[in-house]
């Protein structure tokens, strides 16, 4: 018995087109868009964590996955556990609180629960977010189409690594990484005219090879224009240690899409300062995903990103720490 | 620190109309009557149940919800936990399967975690349904309102109560508790016309309390009509102590629904054989609620159902294990 077979089994039951086939991070029901993470303690984010930033967290990386479809949040209903006597439950409330302010999202209900005596946390949270005039699959790329990344890649990573140094870690990597920041406004520009769009949370390589396995192509990725921050290149470098650091790294929440050749996202109406980067293409045919750098092919690396339980668990909130390097 | 300033911290967040004040078991957005509910093992079903009821029971208790507003199902996310080899989870996953083909409920998403080894699993569901020409609160009813109750109470406590004797236990008592019936055919018809509905949860004496607090009134219970089922008069009988024992066992889903005087709802559209029964009214004065037997007055028991965190947590798929009889 393994666990693939419990999402295999999920999969049989899920057979709705409104499911999507459980390869979106979210379903789309008339005109809504629905999407559900949860996250536990010592899986996905530690006890000695600051409960507010696994707060805003939870509620961010969920916003990920509705700008990833382009849609306009509606409201947030909160699974809470209680365990033990309730000061973490309020630090964690204030981060959701908070991160529902900045995004103008309303918390319309939920529910709570006491927890078994010293169980580990377990919290959810669904979104349900208003449709644009066209919700992106994962599964849309075409051959030709061109392959886009908006936002940066390797900053939460480089955050998580300073942090299993220093656990008083501060900084802006740090802080990218507790406090992601999720690309609404560029979703909601984007998504009507991507063939395919998913947020990159798990590490931009293995997402990618999720859009060209769920679309049918192979993705070539270019790791030479790949968007770093200044803070990550002062920390790592930009050598190709780096970037290959970079693309597996997760936690991004970094948009990844599929254009037609003949369209440049950069044109549209996207918000300030938006960065918007060509990184490579889809093919018809070749290997699912590869890499190359200073034109020269470049192996790809053993491991591409955090593998979680399946498919279906791609919506995660925060890989796995037991999965981290 | 208590439990309850958590939840007090969760009212203060959500603020928006569509929470209702976190009042009702759902959220009403866009037309969609949106509802979670969230159970863990040891505290809301034991390790030693079967799963698939499990599984049936977090589908149908969550319908329950949907029933209460006169909402039609339109989808279902689950958030399941893997603790284990995945036995467990498969078998939970066909009472899922089971109960949405019974009731034409697409599953449509979700999200799959693992859990540390050994910590209790904790299960959550999403269920949106479509709004009809009103959804009732909790709060709508008013003085000179007639109390109804659709379905019969008392049975699920008396299955629980044998199963708490012997593990093994059968019968129709047990099945009435491991797989609840939702009232959607009733509520789907009662709903346009109610001024005040929900379900039976927790015992029909604290929900009625909530109805009548959230509304404002009193309410008069008279316990002689109290609709019982034959197999619980068979277990039980039918004196006052068995029909306080019904009224506050809790885990019914009963809906219970409060109509202006001059509307007699057993007349509306009702599935064939809907045993829908007058047990009370609404107060301007007097008592949240006061019960009556053969013309007498009774005192209210001690206990009136099952308490949980607080009202945010009125949504929950089962009582805690831990405050059962």
């Amino acid at each position: 018995m393994r666990e693939s077979e419990v999402i295999e089994r999920l999969r049989r039951i899920a057979t709705a087109p409104e499911a999507r086939g459980l390869l979106d991070d979210v379903a789309v029901l008339d005109g809504f868009v629905i999407t559900h993470d949860t996250i536990a303690e010592g899986v996905h984010f530690l006890p000695q964590d600051p409960p507010a930033s696994v707060g805003w967290k939870l509620v961010t990386v969920n916003l990920s996955d509705l700008a990833a479809k382009g849609a306009t949040p509606a409201g947030a209903l909160l699974s809470l556990t209680i365990s033990g006597p309730g000061e973490w439950e309020l630090a964690f409330l204030g981060g959701i609180e908070a991160a529902c302010e900045s995004y103008g999202l309303p918390l319309v209900g939920g529910d709570t629960i006491a927890l078994p005596l010293g169980a580990p946390r377990v919290l959810g949270m669904t979104l349900i977010g208003r449709a644009g005039p066209h919700v992106p699959e994962r599964a849309g790329g075409q051959p030709g189409d061109v392959l886009w990344l908006v936002g940066t890649v390797g900053d939460a990573a480089a955050g998580l690594a300073l942090l299993l140094v220093d656990a008083n870690a501060t900084g802006a990597l740090v802080d990218i990484y507790r406090r992601p920041i999720p690309q609404l406004g560029a979703g909601l520009a984007l998504a009507p005219e991507a063939h395919a769009m998913m947020d990159v949370s798990d590490g931009l390589l293995i997402d990618a090879r999720r859009m060209a396995e769920a679309s049918g192509c192979g993705i070539a990725i270019v790791l030479d224009p790949l968007p770093l921050s200044s803070a990550f290149v002062a920390e790592r470098g930009q050598d190709l240690r780096a970037r290959l650091f970079a693309a597996t790294g997760g936690d991004d929440y970094a948009l990844l899409a599929a254009f037609p050749p003949d369209l440049d996202p950069s044109t549209l109406c996207l918000p300030t300062a938006t960065r918007i980067t060509r990184i490579g293409t889809m093919t018809a045919a070749g290997p699912r995903i590869s890499l190359s750098f200073a034109g020269e092919p470049v192996a790809l690396p053993e491991r591409l990103g955090f593998e979680h339980l399946g498919d279906h668990d791609r919506g995660l909130s925060a890989p796995p720490m037991a999965d981290r390097p």
